[in-house]
């Protein structure tokens, strides 16, 4: 069967790789339909292996070469012996995560906190981007009739981006604000809206992203490059500051702009991954009561309630899609155009099944 | 009547001023029994004025030179017309902050974040290092019979810790980890405990200070600069690191070294005031989901609270105290004494009245 196997830095192929030969009982063999490509596959690409094992992962055993994709929908085409939450033709969205099941974090309802969590499609034998995986049952989440194989392609990113609107303590009335409009800060906006913000403002300096994300309609638009944003946010709030922010861009120029931003005992949470070190101004946390909140993925849990939002029509993910791309243009048309900096792409799925 | 003046940096004079002329309707006169130096003090006279207005505060209309003294007991000794939560001869503590109203913060129960706000002491006509001082009457906390003057005075650093600890989310069973042995990170060590920590773990530098933390008897003490402390906290947590940390140090290596020793998805709090910038990795509060939260000052309804704990014998406050000076040592045997970084006091109070 195809693939999009990563073998190292800068070299994905796409091949033929076997099919999966069996289903363990509680697993779930998954023809994917439609995948996306994820900031960190492309960090793997440009700068890997990061995430991708080299030697058998603890868990899953995986190492590279490695199946990319873990943002996909698709279709069941085998169920194992025990599994009895999902049949065989379901449409369903895949929770890439799997975790230990038993560590003081999985205890907890944290296992995305699990020290062992491997990935689908990173750490796992096999990825989205394939026509056949084979995925733990837990993985599962059966989508409705009326949420797409796109929108179920992106519930993945969706969720990322509603666990750092969650973690900000936000609530419906508030002012959300957002440091960068790539798809998780996109994401973001529309599901601060979706949850009842009063207001959206998101700050951005690439005039192609502050224009995709105006077209949704549901936020305001900042450049940091030519505005005072704090001030702007201040002015945009009756003098006082956003109510939270969830810092997307992952650079520090978005943190002070973020901290900046908010009102006093605000929120900020550390959404966008944020390589290397920040400098921060500890007083101004203290004597503004400020929080800043790290977010990793999400729980595992949350992909049903994600998927009921999206069923609802207020949470249009699809929205933030540029285009869906050919399997075989994974690369040119995939990586390198995500990985240009005056590309036109903000979210592309990858046409697998 | 004789008081603690602060003129500028290094000009602190014991002298003589006009008692207060006069007590305004909702105003309480005040003979301070025993007033505490608190850091923000050693600030101001090392490199003030910081806090101190040297033109008229908008709120109070304050300026310098200030009576110094935020953190007393004292006795109630004359009561404005409409005042009625309070009887001459009262002992009370007094919450030194003072606050418009009606703003934003004021509106929501954060006045301690009101924009104008103003402290006694520092920026209000009148200080506790003093014969007498007037202040508002919501100011005033009244002591029961079993809480002592000198508990009383030490109420006000005690509420700073307190709201340090309580803003990590903190709940009784957890484990409480602290950098610094200060004043405030003693009492912290003190109020987790009093709060059902299941263990409390502080790390500090100084010998003498580590000494004096050990003698209070609740805590695990720590010295980071022999000792991996991450390392042993999460030795001492079942490998997992401490459920929420309060940095009390002020330091960038306390603020690394409480973020380090957390587990994943807890709480450090920023309650030391750290001036100047600080490096922080946000990525690793990405991956671990870790908040930093920041604290200033204490809910200004929280007094009542603290006494009533302190009132119950849980929460033994006195334990942080070096010695009781007379006023007229306050600048050699107080001010210096404290800023000698080989001096051996911890929590000095001043005999007022």
């Amino acid at each position: 069967m195809r693939a999009a196997v990563f073998h190292d830095k800068h070299d994905i192929r796409v091949e033929n790789v076997p099919e999966p030969a069996t289903v363990g009982p509680r697993q779930v063999r998954v023809r994917p339909y439609l995948c996306g490509i994820c900031g960190t596959d492309l960090h793997e690409y440009a700068a890997g292996p990061i995430v991708i094992p080299t030697s058998p992962h603890p868990l899953s055993h995986a190492a590279a070469p490695q199946v990319l994709g873990h943002e996909f929908s698709g279709q069941v085409l085998e169920i194992g012996a025990e599994v009895t939450g999902v049949r065989v033709g379901d449409r369903v969205s895949v929770m890439p995560l799997i975790y230990c099941g038993h560590c003081y974090y999985c205890r907890r309802g944290l296992n995305h906190l699990c020290p062992k969590m491997a990935c689908t499609g990173l750490s796992w034998d096999g990825g989205g981007i394939s026509e056949q995986v084979v995925v733990p049952e837990h993985q599962i989440a059966v989508l409705p009739e009326s949420v797409s194989d796109v929108q179920g392609a992106l519930v993945e990113p969706a969720a990322v981006a509603a666990y750092g609107v969650d973690r900000t303590g936000f609530g419906a009335g508030d002012s959300v604000f957002i440091t960068g409009a790539g798809p998780i800060g996109a994401l973001a906006a529309l599901y601060a809206h979706a949850s009842g913000a009063a207001q959206v403002i998101v700050s951005e300096p690439n005039a192609r992203r502050r224009a995709l994300l105006e077209a949704l309609g549901v936020a305001t638009v900042l450049d940091p490059l030519t505005e005072d944003v704090p001030e702007v946010v201040r002015a945009l709030t009756e003098g006082v500051g956003a109510d939270v922010a969830a810092e997307c861009s992952g650079s520090e120029a978005g943190l002070a702009t973020a901290l900046g931003s908010l009102r006093s005992h605000g929120t900020a949470t550390q959404v966008g991954l944020h390589v290397g070190p920040a400098t921060i101004d500890p007083m101004a946390l203290s004597q503004r009561d400020l929080s800043l909140v790290g977010t990793w993925c999400y729980p595992v849990y949350d992909f049903p309630r994600i998927i009921s939002l999206v069923a609802t029509g207020r949470f249009p993910v699809e929205k933030v899609l540029t285009e869906v791309i050919e399997v075989d243009d994974v690369v040119t048309g995939g990586f390198d155009r995500l990985l240009d900096p005056e590309g036109d792409a903000q979210k592309l799925l990858v046409r697998v099944g």
